[in-house]
């Protein structure tokens, strides 16, 4: 028995759908102990929106090591905090005429959420918020009443309140307008559903599917919001970062929401940080209010800053990714069209793309048989039934190509296999789970 | 007006005790953009038990970087993840008879102490926790319901719930049994406190005013939880790692918790990370349930384990420690009688130790003059009434002497000032509160 | 000043209705101190479905004073409650072929129903329940959390949780399938829906507007909850006992609620008392464990035994019910047809129909009127946009037509007054009410 | 099997302890179907501290249905509401210089509380209410997580919150200072106790076991609330109405209780009735905001205004109700003394004391004992271990002599079979058990 099964709590996951040990990574490739190596399809669950290592990034946070700057710094002011505030709003809030103020909370993305809706609670006077079906907001208490999953719902052991569950864009199909029937239970006084002090959103639904939401639908969404004086939260922790196609997911939707929650790729290099934005008018915190040990990892802002000046400062990094973005989606449909038998669809956009199968599965299985083949992939959605392609951002086209030919092979098999009728399913599973060197 | 004061946040604290821009560390020394030095006694708020920049931590780290390790890893197995636990293993557990499983939470001490308590409630099928007076566990909805301050629950914006707060060792005094009253509340099946799935403790409350629980106390409370089968959580993410005088605050009172929760100095270098061990019967979480996305911040595994190696592979760094603390309990006990009119208390063991003060005033404006003169050094208690003395256990015992020697004069100085009668407080405040530079 | 608004609480509502002291009453009409008769179209918001004073029963009370039988019980045995049983066996339960236990709850509605949602809770170990939007059922803290009306919920003074609340029956358009996107909610893991322990449902809702959900819809309803293995919990407080045209409202749908809960008309006589009725398999309570001091009201069970009897032992009551039932659906779509530019729309069934009006001012002002010429009738519906009509079932058919024509006198003086494009909306208020003695 | 074991719930619950049923009764004595008399202690918990069918009341009761009074009445103006509130202010109000409003809610005990915190939570926009340890105020969910008994508590089903339990006057004994210590869990801002809207106190815990509070421990209570700004309620529901020897509890520590509530023997007649009284300044209702159909009981107004004519016009009936009170007392100090080897403790006070028992199982087979004897008494306290005398206050001087000879018999038997050593408790139990009718 290996010591992660030994000694690691059961509680690990991704160990298990990837089961070896990684020791070094560039970029998009992955390599394990063997030496084996594997395109990164996952990108830490979209933390790695500028690859492993990018060398710019980790230069310098090595010369601020050599120098001997602030690692920790609580919240204190710190050199390299106040140039990654300046960076921030020279780079990305002004060119897009954003004003908010920034709160560094606790460096995970639940954190920023409890910050979030703390701050909108406060603010308002109410207890509610509203949040969507598939959401995923995290697993603090907090966060967790927010996140539409039972899984980890079912963790909190107590029950979980002051949240309504809205459907999200296209929940009951295409032809149901959701905005109009949040629009009748918010104005009907005895719908049962108290107003809420915000309505938290994402605009295109990571692991809840690759759903997104229609610009329209966002513009509508923010117009109720106003309408009904309650605080529109966008969290944008990994639909952000450029992950959608722009910095932040909300910019083609043309609002502008009145708090903002970020992590993942924020730091740039896979560094634990957060970031609250919202609207100066709404900043009535008091000092040290809502606290955290971390939130001045100060190696980290040195990153952060960095990623923006390398990346933001002009339109390049935009200009290639939306290239990337367009190469993905057009390989998804005709991967979708090669096999109509499996009524595969299309999901997402930007580089947060993905395919959906009727039966989970067939998901589950392509996953596994693009590890073999090499391919680091995750499934997310409800039932796991969309796999979902997550690449850094910074992919090399030519690496981008040959990972999606992998999936390709790996769906290909799947299909085969499933549609032989002959074969029990049971069969399958044995076939294709067969290298798992750690559990 | 500076950035700060523009963009960041009103939830910014320390940055208004210590107005300066902080640019370099080295161990117990900080240097801000003024190039001017600072002894620091406050340590990241205990985050950095091995001062700031530790040579072999930062060597460690940046051959890592060099090397292109993986850097976020997830909960994927890495080698670094895997040299962790082998250390924690064999220089942590083994020596001290101590069988845990280890759960790899978000990086901060706050999503430690959820998974924790979301473990207990599930185990036990019981909702109610018994957290103490003045106990502090952060700040996300779960962990803060936990938490007594006032000043942390009313951000919450909605009732915390599930949690019967009960009088932590020595609250009514040292002549009342806190532990036969909280027994009698359980016993009584018409007591109104529903039974736990846990209790949470700290040995020794950081920031609820360096109260320490004696041994005799700990071993009681242990025995108590055992006979109503309550699961006991030490909460070590302050007095752990060293701080208390041992790895764990719990040892020299011979009792084994059922969880324990670790934070702050864990990696050794400041930066984030969280562990939380529990008896491995208890481990029923299924895979992924309690994620986050920095799970698996590896560059802290690595220097986590370097600490784990350097300084907990042999008895050296104890007993130096104890020498350290020793000379903290003989200077402060010396201060404290020096100012027999100020009334003063000593308190905390370990290298967590202080002094309170009768009026929070005082204490402030020690920490306030003490800033003035070189030395970085924070309150702690309900009322903020204790100066708390959280050096680097690191460092160099002159600089020690240094320090509390910047502490006597400040001390000095405000009580000098406060019992000149015709001086009015408001001239006090005005006088002391001179050199901010940032706000 | 009066006595009224001198002592009692500002929390009284009917007075300001109704503005004068009533005295004595008679089937469905009520006498004043001044002598003056009013014909009563409210019957106890559906508590005197026998009318007032009924003689029958008010001889059977009166006898039962005589003997000095027991008149308070606790949960004792008593002869008057062996009597109840028996008959509601006999004539209610038998004929219909149910089988429920019987759990004599704290004699009002909302015990009722806390005492229904405790069990389902128990019975399947789920904390969460769903209501229904305009859904009424008691603002007792368990119950008040299952109703829909603000102005209920705000008084809470906490945060109501542990209920969704999902889309009645034509919510959103009769052409929108609200038990489909139940089904879709509960059947989506990841949809932020708790599995629920209930669903508790109004027929017709009374409170909420004279809203009725069709037999297919009720069909549907008990199937999904068959499905998901969720209790359904039917709350026949104001709709049972004979108002809907049944003893049970649910009995046209030819389903079977796993829980009843009955109130109101109950005891026939207007005297407080409550029953909930449950499958023998649910029946897990522990001996005393839903408590209530009034749980035995045995004059109340007189009176209900001899109700039982002298209404539900044959046909012939259901049979003039329908007549009557009849008799104001055909007038009340006369009057919707008589005043097209009012747009009025009629709704509900059995002895609970009513009017709607788009301007819930004009609904207002029509039983403002109705009480000037005699007639005792309220409002209903989310925004008070429904005049209902809840005679006594016994009510005579002249008097039936006579309160009527004085509805039917009052909507058009209003629709006179309201289409009078002169007068401003605050002259038509200062002309209506005048009469108004109490306050 | 029977018709109460075959179609009531198990829930029932006196039933088990009286196994017969009762069918008449007369001010302390009834009689069951077998014409089998019974002296009753239990007066319905306290509720008919007038007897059952007092003359007076019941001619007033069937005077009022023969001249056809409202019977039900909702919330509207009534003659017989009047009445009440006439005499209510003459005879309870006035002489007792209370300047009270009134609510009248729904006719239980457990409403009337309802309603009392919520307008305490909305008075002070405060959620947290403190309650007793061991209180019992009623199991609807508001009332039911201020009551201390798990048996009631683990019904919920939800987990209960919002509310603080604090340990009673003498509850960790006579020396501990149980004021001091809620004064400084109140003072502190960091005990975690959050500055409730509301304590809530019973001055005898009549269902927690007889346990009374000194006239300086209210006292001191209601200068806490007053210092902190907290709504002190008194529920005064079992022991108000004369129980403890006054009109209300509170009386005698001369303390006016921001809010009352009173139901239970309200009526006089053991029919539903409940009442909150509180200080005008505190009446923020909205109309119809707390609202329930039978809050308009018009008999029990009857007979409630009545009993107050009757009862508390002149001193008479306290003069006989202090001599009661002390005959009990004396008799029951004598009990206590004659079985030394029992180790019996007196309790209580006015005519609700007792006799508190080590073990539990012998105060519940006293009052099996006694029921075979003729004496219909039961228990209180956390484990059943005290009897407790509940006869009416109008019970005849010798049958009430005659009762505790009943009782004393009972306990000298149980006393002689326990001490014996040689008889197994399995043998008692099936000794005494053997005349059960009724399950």
């Amino acid at each position: 028995m290996n010591i992660f099964s030994r000694l690691e709590s059961e509680v690990r996951g991704y160990i298990h759908s990837f089961p070896t040990i990684f020791k070094t990574a560039k970029n998009a490739v992955l390599v394990d102990e063997n030496d084996r190596s594997y395109i990164d399809f996952l990108a830490g669950a979209g933390t790695l929106n500028y690859g492993h290592n990018h060398p710019v990034l980790k230069q310098a946070a090595i010369d601020y090591l050599m120098q001997d700057g602030i690692v920790h710094g609580l919240d204190m002011a710190t050199s390299a905090k106040k140039a990654f505030i300046e960076s921030f709003e020279q780079y990305i809030l002004k060119p897009r005429t954003l004003n908010y103020k920034l709160q560094f909370t606790g460096p995970t993305g639940t954190n920023a959420v409890e910050a979030a809706i703390k701050l909108a609670r406060n603010v308002t006077k109410r207890h509610n918020i509203i949040a969507f079906t598939n959401g995923f907001h995290g697993v603090s208490l907090g966060a967790l009443s927010l996140t539409g999953n039972q899984k980890f719902r079912e963790a909190a052991g107590v029950a979980l309140g002051n949240v309504h569950h809205a459907a999200y864009a296209g929940y009951f199909g295409q032809d149901v307008d959701t905005i109009a029937m949040l629009n009748k239970l918010l104005t009907d006084r005895s719908s049962g559903i108290d107003l809420p002090a915000a309505i938290i959103v994402e605009c295109v639904q990571g692991e809840g599917g690759l759903n997104s939401a229609s610009i329209d639908w966002l513009k509508r969404l923010s117009a109720l919001c106003k309408q009904h004086k309650i605080l529109l939260i966008v969290d944008d922790i990994q639909a952000g970062c450029g992950r959608s196609g722009h910095f932040f997911s909300f910019e083609t939707a043309e609002i502008t929401p009145d708090i903002v929650t970020l992590s993942k790729s924020l730091s740039g290099f896979g560094l634990p940080m957060s970031l609250v934005l919202f609207k100066p008018e709404l900043d009535i915190w008091r000092p040290g209010q809502h606290n955290g040990t971390f939130r001045g990892n100060n190696l980290a802002f040195v990153t952060a800053t960095k990623a923006i000046q390398h990346f933001w400062a002009d339109q390049s990094f935009q200009t290639e990714l939306a290239q990337k973005s367009e190469l993905v989606s057009r390989r998804l449909q005709e991967i979708v069209k090669k096999f109509p038998a499996a009524e595969l669809t299309h999901r997402g956009r930007g580089l947060m793309q993905g395919i959906a199968f009727k039966n989970p599965d067939w998901a589950d299985e392509v996953t596994t048989q693009a590890f073999q083949l090499g391919l680091v992939i995750e499934t997310s959605g409800s039932r796991g039934e969309v796999v979902k392609l997550l690449p850094p951002l910074t992919i090399e086209p030519e690496i981008l190509e040959q990972g999606i030919e992998l999936l390709e092979q790996a769906i290909e098999h799947v299909v085969q296999v499933y549609t032989q009728a002959n074969l029990s399913q049971a069969k399958i599973k044995s076939t294709v789970k067969v290298h798992g060197v750690v559990s």
